[in-house]
């Protein structure tokens, strides 16, 4: 990804998922989650029909509400989304009932077709499954998202919000901050981003929202994120440059490398930018997948540094690979190494563990002549030159992974392919966060 | 395998690599442990030359001494092995010279020709490689030896030990449990085993020594092991039982999921026990396959228990599988999770792990209609059925999680094959001791 061109075209602004135009977001505690009184509920809504795509876990075990969601994405468009957190329905015989009746739930408070609903959970598997919070919330939900339309106070360029207008218990509700507090688990920090571009001189937002790598009580590690644009974009385009996107961004990714039965990513564009709509490749769709790769990277290096017991993010970067798929194959399989994220975590430079996985990557390259680096923001130490031993600083080495940004550079000399991945260290809060829940 | 054959017609014996008929094995400490004076340097011989087969880490960075190794093995024989613990020889530039004047050491010292010498090395990489310890002490070794073989008392069946005739010094070094020590790395316990059998009416015996899994200081994991046989039986026969053998033992652990540079099993047959040479696919490969899966799987197991920081041992066992390839797969997948480690370690019945586990594992198989059970010496507790959640009791479910040997059982109801993958609880140990070490 070029990310020179990305720091011109793209600029950060403020608003999640509500940033660009016509998107709205809710969140409530609705009782799902049992032991505490934080926002369970979450909705998504957009005053206008959405080209939608979205992506899901590969797991051949898919909880119901994926695939309700499978099934109302198939035609390419939504207009809402629902996602409770705290219980995941998941493995429960009635779960496709209670999926399917949260989704008539949300139609009928909208004014909108069911098939246009999209439905995620995720929490603790094995409870009985239950509809009453959603019959009670979702159009408490509902209502908050119609109060911030009917004050029609949503100047986004200027930063006010229509909270500003609202009682004040709908304002607690309204926004993309209270979504995204409403899906997470036992994620410590709350995750969004927005960003603004342009598209043939339109003024264009994507925004999003995630939660994962916490499951302290869950049974599963769920991955969840959600975007919105105003760019209009046809349905087909939309899934392309999802599908493209993701490979770079949620799928490098690592936390502990189990791979989760509920992740999905749903991106939604409403069009209201009005831009010229993108339906294929060219240079406004690209201008399109560098913004999105904005907010995934940054969504994907969030949810990597909230990893279960994480005090540190690590992002390798492979250079010199013969193709993109093998250098994103070792960057993963290097930041999914426990001994290489137990040595980070011990700011212990093992350099010899990073040669390892990177032997151990499937895929056809050399690795006889392969140079490691660790980096932070205190420096750069060369450990491993040619795929041997050189002297470093062990020091220095110890300062620059004390930082809790660490980069692994791994050049291979065996071709031009670039990439990264994300991942944190495996520490004891890992250990107790994930064995000592339950009992 | 078919266990119930095994019962019959394998019992165990002692003696370890020694047990079958003309090895010998001795260990003493060199040098290489700085820290220690533990041993650290292994010989085993065979009075006569061996059909010698070997199978070696899937990992593209290869140390120095495998590299020799496979060239010494490449005609199928060898009569020698030397083992060095403590630093290993990988990825240091004259690590192929010191690999090479290693086995011309114990080739000179022992009356061999070095091709038919095996070369292995376990421990801290990225120090200086260093000839002496391995000039002093191959020949030390060579002296136990034939000290143990001029004493000529070798009277296995009775479990007397060459040692009661040699000199005190000598008798401290000489033997299996001798070697056994002296490829320990952090390994906390000595691995070895021997079993008998007949083939056509001869007694034969198997023997075998293993390390792993421990790597507080070195920079990978190493596993190695040592088979011995008195079998007589063809080097392509040999290589086609080992090959086939470690798909469903050494293959089947898995500590971290890590594959290390250096892993190594050699398997050694001198045919002194006088059976009909075994050349190709019959009864008696049948047999000796049988006996040498008694030793792997024990080894195996052995190894797995002794994962770094682990407090437990835990088997999985996939039965209704289609394929055995698919049942070993998804085997390995439930062992190798974090998730299901964590949830072990803290005596947590967080059976959807498993099943997100069994979800993931790659290959075309069915995912609803699996039955999950958790069973030790205190009992059985079943957990999910045709993958949905039963009700279990969670007291007497903590109670079987409690023990040290745990076992899981997936019933997949998609076919009829069945496998089974070794592993071990996820602790604090674990991240202590591969976080911790070098700072």
């Amino acid at each position: 990804m070029a990310e020179k061109k990305k720091k011109n075209a793209v600029r950060k602004v403020s608003g999640g998922v509500c940033a660009p135009k016509g998107f709205h977001a809710a969140g409530v505690h609705a009782g799902f989650k049992i032991k505490s009184k934080k926002k369970d509920l979450a909705l998504i809504y957009s005053e206008t029909m959405c080209s939608a795509a979205a992506a899901y876990t590969t797991n051949k075990v898919k909880g119901a509400t994926l695939r309700v969601t499978m099934d109302h994405l198939a035609d390419g468009k939504a207009q809402a989304v629902v996602v409770n957190s705290g219980y995941a329905n998941t493995l429960a015989k009635d779960g496709m009932e209670i999926a399917l009746r949260t989704c008539e739930l949300a139609a009928d408070a909208l004014g909108l077709a069911a098939e246009d609903i999209v439905v995620c959970s995720t929490g603790v598997i094995g409870q009985p499954p239950q509809i009453g919070p959603f019959e009670k919330y979702v159009p408490k939900l509902a209502g908050v998202v119609k109060d911030a339309i009917s004050v029609n106070t949503k100047p986004k360029a200027s930063g006010a919000h229509p909270e500003n207008k609202l009682a004040a218990a709908d304002a607690r509700h309204y926004g993309s901050s209270a979504a995204a507090d409403a899906i997470m688990t036992t994620d410590t920090v709350r995750k969004e981003i927005a960003v603004e571009f342009s598209l043939g001189g339109k003024a264009c937002r994507i925004g999003g929202i995630a939660k994962g790598s916490g499951m302290i009580n869950p049974n599963m590690a769920t991955m969840l994120a959600f975007i919105t644009t105003d760019a209009d974009i046809a349905p087909d385009a939309l899934h392309e440059a999802l599908k493209e996107d993701i490979n770079h961004s949620f799928n490098q990714i690592s936390i502990d490398g189990d791979t989760s039965t509920n992740d999905t990513v749903v991106v939604m564009a409403n069009g209201m930018a009005g831009n010229r709509r993108i339906t294929k490749a060219g240079r406004d769709f690209a201008a399109f997948a560098d913004a999105l790769n904005t907010v995934t990277v940054a969504l994907a290096r969030m949810l990597a540094r909230d990893g279960e017991g994480a005090t540190k993010l690590i992002e390798c970067r492979v250079q010199g690979a013969p193709t993109d798929e093998i250098g994103m194959r070792i960057a993963k399989t290097v930041i999914q190494s426990d001994l290489v994220k137990t040595a980070i975590f011990g700011s212990d430079a093992n350099w010899g563990r990073i040669l390892c996985a990177v032997g151990y990557t499937p895929g056809a390259f050399g690795t006889d002549n392969v140079d490691v680096t660790l980096a932070s923001r205190r420096g750069r130490v060369n450990v491993c030159k040619a795929s041997f031993a050189v002297p470093f600083d062990e020091a220095k080495a110890k300062a620059v992974l004390g930082e809790d940004e660490v980069r692994i550079l791994v050049n291979l000399h065996d071709g031009m392919a670039e990439a990264e991945a994300y991942g944190c260290d495996l520490t004891y809060g890992y250990v107790k966060i994930n064995g000592m829940y339950r009992t």
